[in-house]
């Protein structure tokens, strides 16, 4: 039995092309000691992997060229020598990789303890690093309180739907920008967002003076370029910016402009802070408790978009930057 | 006996120029019940105050115009009708406005208790509102600690001067950004820092790659420009910004702009924050009694700059624009 992997080849100019990546078939590697075998069950992708695969200076080393693609996996350990996993544990891998199977350290792997009748793929969804990654961003950086005014971009996606019900059941006045009305609805029907912006149709700023005047607290932002500004300009007093993504700067070489009036970070006294889902390494246990227990709850509302077949992760990561994803994007590799 | 004052007659385009200020003579208002009649002695000037003059959107009310230009006094009671206060007390004033009588509300005073050997300009300086600024930016902010790499920009400045010592204490490698040779030498022979830069005659980029390749780790930021640029661009994981001011921008409309790479704050996770130090009122105690004890040990330098006559306050104004000054820019209204 071979492994099949994506191997990159070239860094990409723009969107990732075909040929930035290929699909090789390689012996599987056998595990060392305190290593495990690993059969990917699904693998996540994200808006950062097209960052890993540039080398701009970044939050990771950037993907080697000729080296396995990263990416964040669930699976099933076939063989194992490690004391901690026995073949058949389901174990979430944070460089699982884009490939069939994974040898890796048993150090690199996490046991999975799943609930009920919760899918698998959500582990890399709502109880996942996207949920973890709403989790702090809301929890550790914004801190909403009730009654002020939260704004969300791609509140629709992965991270900012779970942000934004975070930021609701704190209870905040939740605003979603998100591409569509078929997403906005989402917002507005399923995960009770008190608006939703369609910014393919609609003003940003001009919908937000109708919404808050008074102005915004809180931007999880998840964006960048004009939805940032939009946002960013209308920010009052003591607001909070968590910086969780750009997307729209992550096509494009060289610097991601921010806002035209950084001065509004003085005037105004906001906090404006970066993160990324790795720097919580060591509370992920507390955000899988609260994640866990609002999922059984049925206090959160998540969505996986799910596509067959590793073959077609390349393609799929496009749906990404075009907003053609209905949930959180995830690749089944082989079968549960 | 009347009271003189500066009012605001027109909002500065540029730099102040001496038309848009009246100095102007005006009765003594005798003090209400509660109130207290303060003879003014040191009148503090800012490089903020440019900001109070324009009507941009800032972190205050602008000055209206035909009001008394607003500034922070330290003077004497002369007469009270107040419980809190006798005649003879010595007080600070946030709001003394640009005059050589206050007549305030107690609530507006706060009793000065000096150190012996301190004169009372240092009030309004090292144990006054910008000796509370850096001890806020440090101490909340930035919380540099033993080992890291902070950079302070206007370092010779009132603000900056003892932000960097503050870093010192904290066992940070300290570099200061000045104008200027004297300046620098006095961050270098008095001040401990471990290197100045003379933006005058130094590529402020180039000097921080041979100071510190590995990058930065905290910016206390006064100036705003290509300087913060310089800086910014080689914060390093985890790195922290206090935006306490943008002086390069102040005497400008319109929005003031910030990094070119905004995208840094996400890549390398850094935290900006911008403040006032009247955010911080509930905690000026805490920061005066904790300046007071390293000031009353000899473990912080100031010095106060000191020019003479409520006159001459709006052509010393320029002063700190071009950077003349040489510490505190304080004007004396009356013997003390």
């Amino acid at each position: 039995m071979n492994n099949t992997k994506w191997v990159l080849k070239a860094r990409p100019s723009g969107g990732v092309a075909a040929t930035d990546l290929e699909l090789v078939d390689d012996a599987i590697r056998s595990p060392g000691q305190g290593e495990i075998l690993v059969r990917n069950i699904y693998l996540s992708l994200d808006p950062t992997n097209r960052l890993w695969m540039s080398d701009r200076d970044q939050y990771l080393a950037p993907v080697g060229l000729g080296s396995v693609m990263r990416g964040i996996t669930v699976g099933v350990v076939e063989q194992s020598r490690s004391e901690r996993f026995a073949s058949g544990d389901v174990v979430s891998l944070a460089e699982g990789g884009w490939q069939a199977f994974s040898t890796v350290s048993e150090k690199m792997a996490t046991r999975i303890l799943r609930l009920d009748g919760v899918p698998l793929s959500a582990y890399l969804s709502v109880l996942g690093p996207t949920g973890y990654t709403a989790y702090f961003g809301i929890e550790d950086i914004c801190r909403p309180m009730a009654g002020e005014v939260v704004v969300v971009s791609a509140a629709a996606g992965a991270v900012g739907s779970v942000a934004g019900q975070l930021a609701k059941l704190r209870g905040a006045r939740v605003f979603g920008v998100a591409g569509g009305a078929a997403k906005c609805g989402w917002l507005l029907d399923e995960l009770g967002f008190d608006a939703a912006i369609n910014y393919r149709s609609e003003a940003v700023g001009e919908r937000l003076d109708t919404l808050c005047a008074a102005g915004i607290d809180v931007n999880f932002e998840n964006v960048g370029g004009p939805i940032m500004e939009a946002v960013f300009s209308r920010m009052r007093e003591n607001g909070r910016m968590a910086l969780c993504g750009m997307i729209s700067a992550y096509n494009n070489d060289g610097p991601m402009a921010g806002p035209s009036d950084f001065g509004r970070i003085l005037m105004k006294r906001l906090l404006v802070r970066g993160f990324v889902v790795i720097d919580y390494v060591r509370r992920f246990k507390e955000a899988q408790a609260e994640l866990s227990r609002l999922v059984a709850e049925g206090r959160l509302v998540w969505k996986d978009h799910v596509v067959d077949g590793l073959g077609s992760a390349v393609s799929a990561l496009d749906i990404l930057f075009s907003g053609a994803n209905n949930g959180k994007l995830i690749v089944r590799v082989s079968d549960g």
